[in-house]
Formats: structure tokens, sequence, C-alpha cells
């Protein structure tokens, strides 16, 4: 993939359109939020949308703008309503499934035939939304595709059994850590660095030292169903090796002992592991800045107990810091002429060249928009 | 009016062109600039212009570029030069009337044909300006557009009448209070903003006290000489309702005890009440920043006898921060999907839809530039 | 030449493109990287160069990307390896002299025809350089220009003489201080500046001090072979006019008490006194924005000796200040009308026409690229 498929704005607003507004996006963790008028904020493509829990515990989600003059409803990234979103502006006012519930004179508003307007056609625009893992997921396309095809069938494609996600009840895993990185590169150099581990050796002392296959280099998500082993004298997946929790009580003897990484496209990264799962979502920005959330999530009874999660925490955390810092150092050559046609997919890398082909399939011929 | 009208540079750059460099266009209070050498440099478009009090006591424009190699003649916003302007980078100096007085080797400087150089020529060039209510408008077109149809017409029609303004006597006030406005929001929503009343309910509590009819939507503007009237129990058009001013000399008693408020495109608003003047002044910066300057204006006695202004001053104060606030709300969301083709314009806010049409006859076919 | 040569992104990447990158810029100062392993990252057009100084202790420059997935070898502005050049994201590594040594399952690697992979096709993208002056000259060109034509032809067109320039064996001298300035102004603004002294009795008192005829406008530049002559009462080239230190050896005594200032286009300033030269490098970043490096040079014996250079230092640096001063003060207002077409070229700035001529040469149709 040469060089200015990451340093374009034009093609960055393809793939806004044709991937990120099209395709099933991880906006939020279920969880955050808990009570009905809790709301979110997050930019999904180009657009700002909000995520609302209903007053019938339901969650839904709206573009953040109101139909009258387009005000944004919210602006503050996250928060809690009483009953309603009223829009600050002229006061439109509607319930948290999106209907239009009062404005201003709102009896001598009429549409276009000079009827009452519809409460349900001048309401918030709706965006489609699905839970999944313990997220909602939602797709801005007018027809989404298939979640189970997309999303669930990544993960099975990836762990070659439909039920071996299942096992860990992510849904039902709390958040230990939340951390947010704000990184100065383009979403795809951030996919294809997780993609490989053939920089694991150079960059991630730590992890190899769990994980000491990484050391050769393959990447963990090369082979269907393949978990990397803890090393012989690992008692757990933390910063140290040191023992981490209980294994999750429907993690199969398999699985137990091993590190699995699945991507999502297009913004989503689980990795599990048999005590805790790293969930990371990206929130592409601009064609050279992406904000990476990660969740640490582990059982109800661990965080009930305020047990220290700060070495298994740790652990990803530098790996995440080491990927970023790489990342950061990648996107500004992206522009010069010794890339312009790619640089090189050693074996341990093929298929990353995968990826680029689905890409440039996504973006079909808007993806020439910028180029030469 | 579809959103992309306030988030494209293009549309602002053909605005620039069609709107605000071909209009006149309100530039700077008389008074501020009281003696000979006195200028004050503004932004009118793409051009950076200089008004200078002559010695002959007369306020002249020019474009703020130095004939010989382009240098900015004055970098800063305002200030006081003796007899002349002279450029800092190669001394050429032009009188105050914008003639060139001297350059070094003056004498060698010969045009195409071999000739002394004219100093009229070759001094600044000129931009046309007005004085009228106490200020100076300036207009960047080769051909100005008649003066008395397009700006003293706009407030004729306002007001019904095109002596009602004269009694107010607004050459004759000074300047009690000044204060400049940086808004993160294209000029067009705040006229909007200023050309309806349907918010005053929502975000002006301070402002419907004093105008209680405001608090029904219907705008101050929407018809023809109605002034808003003052609520029973107010005093005054300040921020507690209590006493203001003696009324203005002049002023009719059907004037007393109103409010008017007028809008003169492009970028003034003139707000008339009985005992001062609020008198707005946009500039335009950018397709997301406009800088608006509000002059608070009193009769001489009271400026000089120093009485306090605050309690005035305060009360439109606060509606410009609520109405600027509702506009830096709006300006991110005009970039949805959600408002791709505007939003909805309810009976009160019907006359938007003219200023609608009149920027789209401005712009002509130019305003396709951005489209898509 | 139009004011749109100087504000326009596209003519400025024309400029990367068919200037910067096709001509020889001079990029560092020899003595900088004095042992094997010493590197400079620097910017020519649009890429950044590594120059590296090898283990056989010669000079050599590529491109700051890895072969392999392009991260940016070097993210310092300077620095010293041990023995290799490392990418830190997968370890690929370079000798100094650019060849692949290393990288991790090297054995792996194959090219498209299977074989292993050759070591200098998968080597770092060499830069064409040449030494000269003390100086490293690098050209991004696949096929560079003569170096003697351009560059050593710069200097004897303006000197006269081919042997001129060798009298002061600049190879030889040491940097006593550099100053960097970062300037908000386009390149062209400060080779035009440069070439003229017009602007000298305006902003240059200490200069024409030093040198009275600089008084009178005509450009050091202007005449073949000639140098400014030092004032009657001058005893050095210092901001006081006091003495300097000892003529360098091989001045001629025709080249005594005289001042020469030689542009070598694209990038050079040279300023060549008795006893001192002042080297200007330009590295042009945006349309609008020139970080100017200039470097004080003084025999080994003064640098060796400790003696003080902050008299000589001090007069250019105010010059630098003064220039850089009227060129930033000039670079907003090439976006005007008024300068549409440009400026007026006085007599004593004739020779400018002939720069805008060649850079109007150099784009050919590209220039055409940003217009109108």
């Amino acid at each position: 993939m040469g060089g200015e498929s990451y340093t374009s704005p034009a093609i960055f607003e393809a793939e806004q359109e044709h991937v990120l507004e099209a395709m099933w996006f991880c906006a939020v963790r279920s969880g955050d939020l808990a009570h009905p008028g809790a709301f979110r904020k997050i930019q999904v493509g180009r657009e700002s949308v909000l995520v609302v829990r209903g007053r019938d515990h339901e969650l839904r989600a709206f573009l953040n703008v109101c139909r009258h003059r387009g005000a944004m409803l919210c602006t503050e990234d996250e928060g809690q309503v009483r009953r309603n979103l009223r829009c600050p502006y002229h006061a439109w006012t509607y319930g948290l499934d999106g209907k239009l519930v009062a404005a201003p004179n709102m009896a001598s508003l009429k549409d276009a035939s000079g009827r009452d307007i519809d409460r349900v056609e001048f309401g918030l625009v709706p965006v489609a939304l699905r839970e999944w893992l313990g997220y909602a997921w939602v797709c801005l396309a007018d027809d989404p595709p298939s979640f189970e095809a997309e999303v669930m069938g990544a993960i099975t494609e990836r762990l070659g059994d439909p039920t071996a996600i299942d096992n860990y009840r992510i849904d039902q895993l709390e958040v230990g850590r939340r951390v947010v990185y704000d990184v100065a590169a383009n979403w795809k150099l951030i996919v294809e660095n997780f993609m490989e581990c053939y920089h694991c050796a150079t960059i991630h002392p730590e992890l190899t030292e769990v994980l000491p296959e990484f050391k050769d280099g393959l990447a963990a998500q090369y082979f269907v169903g393949h978990g990397a082993e803890f090393g012989s004298d690992v008692s757990g997946f933390t910063i140290d090796g040191s023992a981490g929790f209980e294994t999750l009580p429907g993690v199969a003897p398999e699985q137990d002992r091993k590190y699995y990484a699945i991507t999502v496209r297009p913004t989503v990264f689980v990795n599990l592991v048999p005590d805790h799962i790293i969930f990371h979502r990206m929130y592409p920005m601009a064609h050279d800045r992406t904000i990476v959330e990660c969740d640490w999530l582990y059982t109800e009874d661990v965080i009930a107990e305020g047990r220290d999660v700060s070495r298994s925490v740790e652990l990803f955390h530098r790996v995440n810091e080491q990927d970023f810092d790489a990342c950061e150092r990648t996107q500004p050559a992206m522009s010069s002429r010794a890339y312009r046609h790619g640089g090189v997919l050693v074996p341990a890398e093929h298929h990353i060249a995968e990826f680029h082909n689905w890409i440039v399939g996504k973006l079909g011929n808007s993806g020439n928009e910028g180029g030469e």
C-alpha cells in the first residue's frame, strides 16, 4: 500500500465514507451508560453520534444534531440527562427514544402540507445499534451489513469456533481500567502494527518475556485458532509474569495460559487472556490522528473486592505505548518518495497484504480521489 | 441553506469576493480616529485596509500594502503617525491622502515610458469611504453600489420611516464601552441568530424580563416599524430593569420605552433603545471564525460626567455571550449529513429564508464552487 | 512576480519538486559530523534526509526511511550511532554505507524471484552528495546537474574569478557561532531581500555605518567582482567598527577591507569579510515558513584560543533580524489584490527580475497549478 494512502486527506475522507460510516463501528461500553438518560458522544467517521440509555433501559443512537436549526444537542463527551434531550438553542425537546416531544409554539408548527408536524419524522435521526460483548456497535449505513457476518464472523474466523469467544463472557465483565491514547498516526498503521509480531522482539521486551514464541516474530493472528502460550516460568499475564487472578469461569482448559489477539475491522482489537480481556476501540479523527480507547475488563468480583489490577494493566499499557510510538515514527515517512509504492512485507507480515487489498476494495474508485 | 454553506472554505471565499468585498462594509467608529495621522487597520474580506484621518481632517481608506515591494505599511491594529505613512522596509513614504511623497533615490525612479513616476498612480490604492451614524463604511468594489439604497435603505425598510433613525443622532454619541468577541462560528449563523427571537425565551432570561413580548418568540425585526415594548415594571434597558439615563434628545414619544433591532447586511446590527445604542460590527475571518466588535454609545454628557454605564452594558453583553455560545454550538454540526439540506424554519423564522435567498443570489454560480 | 507565487501551497510544492529536490542543496557543515556514526537529519524539499559520516570517514546521504515498513530511522535532529543505523521498529539494520546488514529472520527473506534479498537493493536509498567550502551539498535528482556549473559557477559569476573564493579557505574554518532563525515568510522573499540593498539605509543602520556605500542602495551583488569597502574610520566588520581578527591567511590585498555577498541558488548566501565568513543556509518548510541557519566561521586559531567573536557576530545577527522582520511584514500582504501582479522594481533592484524569470523557468507549466 503506497504511502499516499496514509497521508492523503482525500483518501481518509473516502475511508470515512466507505469504511467508518459504512461498517459496524464499536462505539461505547454498554455498562458506561448504566442509567436512563446517561449518554455518550462519539465521533464515527465524519459524524457526531449520541448513544443514550432510554427509559426502557434500551440503548439507542442518534446523530447529535437538532432537527430544527442544527445545533449540537450535547457538547460534553458524556453526561446524564433527566428525562429528555433538550436543545439548548431553541428548546426543541426530544425523548430518549428520539421522538420530538416539545418545542416552543409547537402548535403553530406545520409541515409542508399544512399538517401538524410528525413527532417521529422530526425526531432525532436514528443510527443502527447492536450490543455484543458488552459494547454498543453502531452503523451509519442506510442499510447496515450483517452484524453476524461482519463482526461475529471476524471473531469466528480468527478463533475457528463460534463458541470460543462466548467462554469469556465478556459482556458480564467490568472495566477495571481505561486508558485513552491520542496517536499521531493513520489508523491503518495501527491496524497493521497489531496484525504482525515481527516487531515484537524489537520493541516489546516485557511481552516477549511472557509469551516467548513472540520472539520468533510470527503474529498470534497468523494461524486460525492458535493462541500464544505463556512461558513455562510465567504465572500470569502481568508485567512481571507474576500470578494474575482466577481464570474466568467459562474459559476452556485449552484456552488457559494462552493469549489470543483478534482484529475486528475496521477499528477493534480484542485480546483474550485467561483472567481478563484487553479491548481496544479506535476513533480515527484525521488522516494522521487516531484516538484509541483501551479497556481492561475483569470479573465483577475482582472489581467489587478492589483487587489490584495494576500489574496486569501495566503489561499491555507498555505494549500500547511501544506500538503507538512506532506508528508515530512511521507516519511522517509515509510521504517520502522512498515509500511511494509501499515497503516490504516479510513472510511473517504477508497477511497484511490481505488487509491492504480489503481497503482498496472498500474504497473502489473513490480511493483514487487523492491519487496522482 | 445546506450545512456546506457554513463549512466550505470555497464558499467563504466566494462570500469574501461577492459580498464582503463588494458591499459597503462598516469599518470603524469615526471618533476613534480623532486626530490627523490616527489610523486603524481592519480586515475586509481578504484585504487588510487602513482607515486614516488626513491632515484636512477627512477620513480616507487605503489597501495596507506598499506599492513598491508589497510590505504591510502598518502591522499594528491601530496607531498614530505624525505626518506620513512610511513603509518600514524601503522607506517609500505616502501622505495621509495616499500620494507618494518620497522614496530613496526618487529622482532616479521612472515609469515604463521613462518619465518621472506619477505620485498618484504610485500612491496607495484607495478604497471608497462614506461616513454615516458616526462610522466609516468602506467598499472595495471598483464601482460601489448606492450607499443610500443599500445601507440607509436597509434601515428605512426596517423602521418604515427614513427619518426614524435620525432621531437618535447616533453620529453625536460617544463610545461608553466596547467589547470584542472572537466567535468560532460562520458569520451567517450570527446574522440568522440576530434575525430571529424564537430562541429568546430559551437563552435570554434577562432580555425577556425587560422585553416580555420576546418570550413569544417573534423577532423584533419581523414587522416594519415595530419596536418591542419594555415591560410595565421595567424602568430602563438595564440588566435589572432599573432606570437608565435620560432619553436621547431627539427620540420621539412613540420610540420611547422601546427596543428596535436592525440588520444592515452584510455585517452590522443596530440596536436602538431610548437612552443608548448598541452597535455591532462583524469581521468575518474564516468560514468558522468571526470577530464581533460591539459598541455601547451614550451621549457626550453621560460620558463626560463619568456616569456608570455598567448596568446597561451588562444586559446586552450577556445577550451577546448567550447568542455566540449558541452559534458556536451550531457551527460544528453544520457538517453533519443531518443538516445537508438545512434544518427547519418555524413560522417565527420564515424571514431567514429571505436572507438565504439573498446570499444565494449574491454568490450566483460561484456558490457552487464548494458544492457536491 | 505576482503575489500568488508567495502564498500558494501548490506553487510551493512545485518549487519543492522542481527547485529544492532538483538542484544541489547545501545540507550541513561537514565538520559538524566529525566522527564515524555522526549524523544529521535535514529537510530537503518534501524529503527527510540523513547525512552520515561513514567508518571510512566519508560523508554519505540517504533518505531517512526504512525500506521495510517505512519508519523514520532517525527522529532526532542530530546524533551519533555506534556502528549501524538500526530501525527501532523491526530492527532492520543498515551499515553507515547504507547497505542492509541485518534483519530478524533475514535468512527467510526472499525477493520476488525467490532469491536471498540483495543487501544493496534493499539498502537505504542513497542521495547524491558533494563537499565544498566545508559543507555537504546533496541532490535528490536522479541525474544531478553539474555541481561545477551550478554551485561553483554561481560564485565565479559573482566574484568574476574562479580562484577568488579559494583565498578564504572556507573549508578549513570552524564554526564560532550558529544562530537558527524561524522566519514566517516565503523563501523567495528572503532571497530577494538578500539580493538588493535599496532597503539598507532604512533598516540596517549598523551595517551602513561599516559599509557607507550601502547607504546609496546599490546591492553589493550588482557588479561582478565588486566588494563593498569598509568606511575609512572602520577597523573591522564588527558591530561598532572596532578591529576584528587577523586577515585570513590567503585573502588578497584587493579583497581586504571589503565585504562580498554571494547568492548560490536556491538557498545559500555567502558573506565574505577579511577575517571571517557568514554562511546562510535556508530550509524552506512551507509557502510561508523558512528556517535559516547562519554560521559565523573563523580560523582554527581564533576558535582554539577562545577569542571573543561576539562583536563580529552581533553585526550580522542584527542584519539578519532586521531583514527577517521585513520579510515577515511583507509575507501577509502578498495575498492582496494590490500585489496581484507584483510590485515595482526600482533601478537598484532590477536584477531581481532575473531571479523571477529564473524561477518561472524552473517551474515551467507546473507553476500554473495554483494559478487563476
